[in-house]
C-alpha cells in the first residue's frame, strides 16, 4: 500500500467512525424524546421498544438487512442477480464492516422513528415483528431502490441523507401503524373531539432533541463520508469538497425549523410552546437531511420554515380530521418534512435541476411512500387480525410498564394529573380515571 | 491542489467540525444544568432559554454577528472599513462555512450562560432581544477586539478559547441581568437574609455538568483548530505541537475545581454539597480556558484550586452582599473563574510573560467587561422601563411554564416541598405559599 | 520533521483525543445508571460518587497512578527499576500527555464500576479513600501486569481493552465490597430471603446505559489507538488494519447480549424486563471487550449471548446464595461478563490459540482477580474496623442525601412508594417504613 493511500484511508475511516458513533448515540435522543412524550405509566415501555430497535434491528440488519438492500439494488438495476455478493459484507472485512456499520446505524433511526406513532398500546410482540420486518425488509428495499444503484438511482432520484429513505419511511410507517393501532383509550370524545394527553416530561423530551440535534451532524455530515480521495493525479478533497454546504444548512434548517415551529404556535395560541419549538428543530433537520448536499443556504432557510410552519398544522389535520392518535407527532415531523424537503429541492438548490427533477423526486416519494405504507398496514392489520397487535383495554388503563414489563418507571414518586391547572386545561390520561 | 495540500485540508476540517459539534452538544448541557436547579413550576422556561439561544442564536450570529465581528476588527486595527469584506463569509463557500460554524457554536454558549442568571421571572419577549443582542453585536465586539485582529489583540491581550470573550461576558452580563431584573419573589427577607430556592433536580444538574465537561473538550482541545498545516518545507503539526498541554490543563483545572469546591464547602458546613462539587468543575474549566495553550500543569491546577475555592465565597457574597438573585450562580462559575485564569495566568505560564502583560490582561478584563456590563445593563433597564422584562407577580408566583408556556413540565406528578426534612432546611420556594 | 510524520501524528492525535473525550462521556453514562438504580433519597450520594472518581482519580492517576503501572512494568518484566522513567511522563510534553489522558479515562471507568456495587451505606470518606486506592495503586498494578511489558504481558496474556483489567476487577472489587459493607437494611429478610429495593427511575438508567454504549465505541474502538504508521517502507495503516472488527463485534456484543439477557428474562418472568434488556447491552459490551480484536464475529454473537444470558443468573446467585446487596449488578454486568470473554476466546479467535492460551488467561484471571479482591476486602475491611466505612442506621433510613450532603435531590416531588401496585409487586425501600 502506497504512503498516500494509507493516509487517506486512515482519515477516512476515522470519520466514518465517528459518525458512525454520533449517529449510534440518537438512540440515547430517541429515547429520551419518546419517553418524555408519553404517560409516566408507559415509559419504561417506551423505552424498551427503543432497546428493542437497537438490539434487534442490528442483528437483522446485519444477517438480512445489508444483503437484502445489495439484492435490490442488483434486481431493479437489471443485474443479475448474485447472493453471494450482495451479502459479501458478512465476511468481507475491516473496511465492509465499517461501511456496514455506517448503514446499520442508519437502518435502526428509520426503525425507531415508528415507535413514537404506536406509543401506549402497541404489544411489545408487535412491535418486534414489526423491527424485524422494517430493518430486515421494509428499509432495505428503499436502499436498494436509492442508494445501492437500484431503479430510483437510475431515474436520478436524489435523497442525500435520508429525507425520503429515513423520515418520509418513518413518519408513513409511524402514522399507517397508528391508524391501525386506533388511538389510546381517552384520545378522542364520542363527539369527535379531542383531549391532548401531556407527556410526563418536557425536560427528557427537549433533552431527547438536544441529542437527537447533536447526533444529527453525524447523519447528516457524516453522509459526506468521504473525506479525501485517490485520483489520477494524486489525493483530492473528496465529499469535503461540499462539506461545510452540508453543515452550515443542516445547522440553519434546524434553526429556522425550530423558529418557525415557534412562531406560528404563537400566533395561534399566544404561548411559547416548548414542545413546538423542540419539534420544530427536528423537523427543520428533517426538511434539509434528503438535500443538503445542494440546497442554497437561503433555500435552506426556506425549507426549514416552511418544514416547521407545516408542523403544527399537520398535527392538528392528522388530530382532528384523520382522527389518528400519531402519540410523537411522527408523521408532521418525519413524514411531512422528510418528503416537503424532497420536493422543493429543485427549486433552491445549487445546480439547475428542472421541473423533470420535480417530477422524478414525486416518483420516489410515491413509490417508497406508497411500499412503506402497504407494507405496514398489511403487518399491523395481520398483528390486528391475531390479536396480537394491541394490549388489552385493562393492561392499557393499568399502564403498559406494569402489565407488560412488571415494573414501575418510577416506583417513589406519586403518579396522577396535576391539581394546578386552571379549568381550560383539564386533560385526560387515557386511562386512570377510566 | 497538491497531494499534501488536500490531505492537510481534509484533517484540519474533520477536527474543527468534530470539535463544532461537541460545542454544538453544549447546549443540551446548558439545558440540563439550568433545569436543574430551577423550581419545577419554571422549567419548560428554562428549556425553552436554551432552544430560543439556539435557534435565534445561530441564525442572528450568521447574518448579522459575524460580520460585526469582522467589521470590529477592521474598525480598531485601523484598517480601513470593508463592509463586503466583513461579510464575505456569507457567500464564501465550503470552507469558510465549517469556520463560521465552529465560531457559532461559541457565540451561542456565550449567549446561554445568562439563562441561568435570569431564570424564574424573566419575561420570554425579553430574554428574545437580549439573544440578539447579545449575538449580534455584544459578544461580537469582543471577538472583533480580541480575535479578528482587532485593538486588544494589537496589546497583546491573551485569551485563548474565551476565558474573558465568553466566559467572563456571560458571568457579568447575567449577574448585570438579574440584578436590573431583581430577585425571585421570596428570596431575600424584609430584613436582608437570604431563603435558599433549591433546584428541582440534581439529576439533571448533574447530567448538564457531565455533558459540558464533555462538550469542552471540543471547546477548549478545539480551539487548537489547526492539526497540520502546510509549510515551505513541507507539513508541520500546527496547533497540534501543543495539543496535548491543552487536553491535559484542561482535564486537571476540571478535577481541582471540582475538588476545590467541594472541600471548601465541606470545611465550612460539614456537607459534601453535590452541586458545589458539580458547579466546581465547571468553575475549575472556566479558569484555564483562557489560557489553556500556555499553562504550566501546576498552573491548571493551581488556577482550579482557586476558581473551585472562590466559587462558595462569591456566591455568598453576591447572594448575601449584592443581594442579587443569581440562581444558577452563574457569576462565579463563568465570570470571576473566567477572569481569574485570564489575570492569573503570567504568573504560571510557560512562557516570560512580565508585569507588563498583567495590566494588559487587566485593560482587556475591564474593557470587555465594561462593555459587557454597560450593554447588559442598558438593554434590560429599557425592558423594564417598557414594562416587558420582568413577568407579573401573579405569572411568577403561579410559575412562567403555565402562564408563558401553556403547559406543564411534570403533569403527572404532585409538586410541592418534600415533608421530610429537619427544620433547620425548611425552604421557601418563591412563591406557592404566597 | 518529515511531511508524512506530521501528517501520521496529526490523524493519531485527531483519534486518540476523541476516543479519550467519548470515554470521558462514559462517566455521564455511569452516574445516570446508577443514579437511575438507587432509591431517590441517595441519588446525590449516588452521583457525588461520580464526581469524586473523575475528579480525584483523574489526580491521582496523574500524579501516581500512571507512574505506579509503569513502575510495575518495570519490576515484573525483570527490567531495573528507573523511577525517573516511571514518572517521565509527567514532564513529557504534549504527546505524553494525550497518551496519559487516554490512560486517564480508562483509569477512572474502573473505578467508578465500584460505586454501583457499594450505593447506598457507603460513607463519603469511605468512598474517597477507596477511590485514592483504586486509581492510585490497586488498578496500576493490573496495568502494569498486562499493558505495560509487565509480567502478565510476558506470558502472552490478552486484554485488548480491560474485559479482566478493568472490568473483571471492577465487577470483583464491586462485589467484595459490597459483601464487607453488608446489604441495605430490609434487602433480606430474617429467613434468608431477599426483598426487592427498586430503583427510582428506569428512564435515567436507559439514559446511562446509551450514553455508555455510545461511550464505548471510544473505549474499545479507541483501543486500536494507532491509525497509521510510519515504516520503512513509507506509511501504512496500523491499528486501523482491524478496526472494522472491533466495531462491529462490539455491536454485535452489544446487541446479542441486551437480546439474550431480554429473553431469559422474558422466559423466566414472562416480562419484557427494560433494566435487564439494559444491563445486557452493557454485559455483552463487556464480554467483547477484552478481545474485540480478535474474535470472530459470530464469536462475539455467542460471548454476548452467553453473557447477557448469565446476568439474571448470576444476579440471582449473588443474591440469593450469596445475600449479597449488589445494588446495580456490578458483578454480573462487570465481573462475570468480563471473566467469560476472556476465557473463551481461544476458542472464538481468528487465530489458533491453543489450550495452553486457555491456561494463561485464566492465571491472568486468577492474579488479577486475586489482588483485586485482597486489596478490596482489606481496604473495606479496615474501614469498617475504624467505623468509617457504613454511615450509621439512622442515616441509611433517612438517606444519604439529607445526612451525608445536606440535600433533597427533588425537594418538589412528594417521594414515597407507589400505591397503584398490585400485591405481589409491594417491595421495601430499606429505610421508610422502619
Amino acid at each position: 500500500m502506497s504512503d498516500l493511500s494509507a493516509l487517506v484511508n486512515g482519515l477516512n475511516l476515522v470519520w466514518i467512525l465517528i459518525a458512525s458513533f454520533l449517529i449510534f448515540f440518537m438512540k440515547a435522543g430517541f429515547a429520551m424524546l419518546e419517553a418524555g412524550q408519553v404517560r409516566a405509566k408507559n415509559v419504561s415501555n417506551q423505552l424498551t421498544q427503543t432497546l428493542v430497535t437497537l438490539c434487534v434491528g442490528l442483528i437483522v440488519y446485519f444477517l438480512a438487512g445489508a444483503g437484502v438492500a445489495n439484492l435490490v439494488g442488483q434486481l431493479t438495476a437489471g443485474e443479475s442477480l448474485v447472493v453471494s455478493d450482495a451479502f459479501a459484507y458478512l465476511w468481507g472485512g475491516s473496511i465492509d464492516w465499517v461501511n456496514w456499520l455506517f448503514g446499520g446505524m442508519f437502518a435502526i433511526a428509520a426503525a425507531n422513528i415508528v415507535s413514537g406513532g404506536v406509543a401506549g398500546r402497541c404489544r411489545p410482540r408487535m412491535y418486534l415483528a414489526y423491527t424485524i420486518a422494517i430493518t430486515g425488509l421494509i428499509y432495505p428495499v428503499a436502499v436498494g431502490l436509492v442508494w445501492n444503484s437500484g431503479f430510483l438511482a437510475s431515474l436520478g432520484f436524489h435523497d442525500f441523507a435520508g429525507g425520503m429513505v429515513i423520515h418520509g419511511m418513518g413518519g408513513l410507517s409511524g402514522l399507517t401503524a397508528a391508524w391501525v393501532l386506533g388511538p389510546r383509550i381517552g384520545r378522542f370524545n364520542e363527539d369527535g373531539s379531542a383531549n391532548v394527553i401531556p407527556g410526563h416530561s418536557v425536560t427528557m423530551a427537549v433533552l431527547g432533541t438536544l441529542i437527537l440535534g447533536f447526533g444529527w451532524y453525524g447523519f447528516n455530515v457524516g453522509t459526506a463520508v468521504k473525506v479525501v480521495q485517490l485520483t489520477d493525479s494524486g489525493v483530492a478533497l473528496a465529499d469535503f469538497e461540499y462539506v461545510g454546504r452540508v453543515a452550515l444548512v443542516t445547522t440553519l434548517g434546524m434553526a429556522t425549523g425550530g423558529l418557525s415551529a415557534g412562531l406560528v404556535t404563537w400566533v395561534r395560541t399566544e404561548n411559547v410552546d416548548t414542545l413546538y419549538l423542540a419539534n420544530g428543530m427536528l423537523a427543520g433537520l428533517v426538511g434539509v437531511t434528503g438535500v443538503a448536499d445542494v440546497l442554497t443556504w437561503p433555500g435552506a432557510a426556506l425549507v426549514g420554515v416552511l418544514a416547521g410552519a407545516q408542523l403544527p398544522i399537520v398535527f392538528e389535520f392528522v388530530e382532528k380530521r384523520l382522527q389518528i392518535d400519531d402519540v410523537c407527532a411522527v408523521f408532521p415531523v418525519h413524514g411531512t418534512a422528510g418528503i416537503l424537503g424532497i420536493v422543493v429541492y429543485p427549486f433552491l438548490s445549487t445546480g439547475s435541476a428542472g421541473l423533470a427533477q420535480v417530477g422524478i423526486q414525486l416518483a420516489g416519494v410515491a413509490l417508497i411512500g406508497g411500499w412503506t405504507v402497504l407494507a405496514t398496514f398489511a403487518l399491523f392489520k395481520f398483528g390486528t387480525l391475531l390479536g396480537q397487535a394491541r394490549v388489552t383495554r385493562d393492561k392499557e388503563v393499568a399502564g403498559l410498564d406494569l402489565t407488560e414489563h412488571g415494573m414501575e418507571t418510577y416506583p417513589e414518586f406519586g403518579v396522577g394529573d396535576a391539581t394546578n391547572l386552571n379549568d381550560s386545561a383539564v386533560r385526560t390520561d387515557g386511562g386512570y380515571d377510566d
